[in-house]
């Protein structure tokens, strides 16, 4: 079955290239107001392919906001499996724009690679999925599952209406399994299963004392200096072996078996010292810098202000300082746990003298992981090695994807993160791009998967 | 002697107090450029009226910027002891002028108080001295003593230039004491012995991590977080009981003994609650609020900054964090072996991962103190009391003035502050103000003062 697809793909490169091109040049920027009608005119890009190539019940949903696009295949029949397929079709702003090597939304091929803005994030990945659809279409008249699609207009400015619509929609959004294709492989070429996401929650701690900045010669002495109190806070809060040392911060974490931490041994390791051009790296007492980022909580501080911030010297005692800090979770750490216990710790270490307010951040999500041998993660993970010549790993990451953790929590599926993109396709920055090479084979690796999803 | 120089001032009153608003009428602001001209005005005032009194050998002293002005009087004959009289005729900026009651250039009396820039800081204290100087040589003919008169006009932008003045000249300046007026008592009419004064010192701790700041989701367990690593660095350097942990912070402090604190139990508290808002005051183990302004050194952290300072929460890992530190310095303590012994304490706490670098703030000072049972401090306060009909307290300040210290450095001789100030002064503030109780009865000190000094 597979192969004719394949030869359609071959045959049909340039058009489709052509076409994704087209879906490219329309600068579907979410956060800027001035590309309201952009992000419009992609909504109705996907709606005439999805249409093209035989979906049904497509729709533009609207929001507050930007629409999203739906879409469903259900002639696979009852006894196929159902995936939602989940994308995003908005892109970020291409500021700063001088540092464009080529415009954003005139994509060019340059080096084997396709630069524009979405080429990799995750216009061009989207794309790929639909092309995959009609070659399957063009050349066997079906599909081997159905498929509902759901492709938002506001993942890079927080999903808000999405959050909502997949609580509020649970009848239309329904399916077996989920696949998202917007991360990426550990290098080029290494095909790479994300089995696992981390969890992220933060607070706010703010040390008052006096009512105004005090003179340190008049006051010094009788008064608890704020900043140093929340010194004292924050340094019982983590130690110097990077373990957090808060009452209950680790209840409920999975240890890390002997299985898993050959797993993450075996994944190509960024240096992480030529990376961010540190001296060298620190992890927790017990894990290689590769677990403590992928597989273990991590806490950290990542502002702190207070008093005088200028040139020279103010002999001050401040009125407050304050620290904002976030956590990235892992499996059995739950957000408002991970909360409480923070704020009952700041609490009970707060020195006399001041006052001490924690605020909680209220975007937080859940830790998300599917197990390494669920069938559906043993196929996606055979159909890349097909594709790409090349054994797979099996990575955990420490980011968070707001959306997984969504889909988890309400639809109780698992989810499948088939990610094509590369370490060096610069998203978010000027002069993203995508290799031609990730997009043949990623699509060749789609024909492969769905092939196979179907197959008892 | 006194009474005549007494009924003197008594009589000769309303043609003072307009002499002193001519000079306070001089907006001398130094900081200011365009105020160059005014500065030079008062200065020219004191070069007049020094003249006038009889002084000798008046001049202005060139610097870089503001003159300082110079007189001596030489007639009480070389049995007498010779003062140096220090004292400034710049005053502060009027900023924010709308919050001025009347104009603070223009002298103004409301409710038996002196309204003008520098009615109390320092032109008012300045003029009380010349016009006691008045009195006495026009009933007298004669000082009881020598003096040797320092007018600067750069006390409120540093006194970079006396610094160097006070070092080239030491023919000049030399005296066998000195006599300050350029500060307050504890409370109105409350007769105050200022006879130590703290030093100062600071230096300003910068940690470096990674060379810009990182996603905490690739990178968080992999690299030291500059802010939790000075967070430990801060509180490792003082305790929760206020007690500073860096080796030899303490070494050669004097102990305070039971007489002084029962001379700083006797001084009229400030209400440090009711003036800063506090929940309640934190003081060095051992000692109370009042012990340890007055006579402990302190650790104060000025300033910190690190990461991300806006709205909401932005998950990095900040490049580095920076704290100001200034401490107030004892008798005992060196600034610049406070400064190693803080450097060292940093560097070896430091933790890996992370580049520690300290600067030394480069004006620093010892601290001041002069015995309180000194002949020269027992007849300031017999002097006092006389005036005021008051017992005198002796207090010692958490601040520092540099010029205190310079002239003790370069002089080794015993410097006397008669300050009559008030807490309700507003130095510095709009309406600064001045008691004309104060200044009645500051004169009359000064009058018994100098006749008291010349006695065996």
């Amino acid at each position: 079955m597979s192969d004719k697809a394949l030869e359609y793909l071959r045959e049909n490169r340039d058009r489709l290239l052509q076409r994704l091109n087209d879906f490219l040049s329309i600068p579907s920027v979410s956060t800027d107001s001035v590309h309201k009608e952009d992000v419009r005119k992609a909504a109705g890009f996907l709606e005439d392919y999805l249409s093209e190539i035989g979906f049904e019940k497509i729709k533009q949903i609207e929001t507050k906001k930007h629409p999203i696009v739906y879409a469903e295949y259900t002639n696979a029949g009852p006894d196929a499996p159902t995936v939602l397929l989940y994308g995003h079709y908005d892109v970020q702003p291409v500021d700063p724009i001088e540092l464009w090597e080529s415009d954003p939304f005139q994509p060019e091929v340059r080096n084997d690679r396709l630069y524009a803005r979405g080429a990799s994030d995750d216009k061009g990945q989207v794309f790929m999925h639909l092309a995959v659809f009609e070659a399957m279409m063009k050349t066997e008249g079906a599909l081997p599952i159905n498929v509902k699609v759901c492709l938002e207009g506001e993942e890079e400015i927080g999903s808000e209406n999405l959050y909502d619509m997949l609580h509020e929609r649970k009848d239309l959004f329904q399916a077996d399994f989920a696949v998202i294709s917007d991360s990426g492989m550990v290098a080029k070429n290494q095909p790479t299963i994300l089995y696992g996401l981390k969890g992220f929650t933060g607070i706010e701690i703010t040390v008052t004392g006096p009512d105004h900045d005090l003179h340190s010669g008049m006051y010094g002495g009788a008064v608890r200096n704020p900043i140093m109190a929340l010194s004292h806070i924050l340094a019982s809060m983590k130690d110097k072996d990077e373990v957090v040392t808060v009452d209950g911060f680790y209840d409920g974490v999975e240890a890390l078996t002997d299985e898993e931490r050959k797993l993450i041994e075996q994944v190509p390791g960024e240096d992480f010292r030529k990376a961010t051009g540190i001296t060298e790296t620190v992890s927790e007492k017990g894990y290689t810098p590769k677990e403590h980022t992928m597989a273990r909580p991590t806490f950290e501080v990542n502002g702190i202000f207070g008093g005088y911030q200028g040139e020279g010297t103010k002999t001050i005692i401040p009125t407050s300082a304050t620290a904002k800090i976030t956590c990235r979770l892992v499996p059995g750490q739950h957000p408002d746990d991970i909360q409480a216990a923070l704020e009952a710790h700041v609490k009970k270490v707060a020195p006399k003298g001041v006052t001490v307010e924690v605020k909680r951040e209220k975007l937080s999500a859940k830790a998300y992981k599917v197990e390494p041998t669920h069938p559906l993660i043993q196929k996606a993970a055979e159909s890349y090695t097909k594709a790409f010549a090349k054994e797979t790993v099996y990575v955990r990451m420490g980011g968070s994807i707001p959306v997984v953790e969504w889909i988890e929590d309400i639809y109780h599926i698992p989810i499948v993160l088939l990610g094509f993109g590369t370490p060096e396709d610069r998203l978010h920055s000027p002069n993203e791009s995508f290799p031609l090479d990730s997009y043949d084979k990623g699509m060749e690796t789609l024909v492969y998967y769905w092939n196979e999803v179907n197959k008892k």
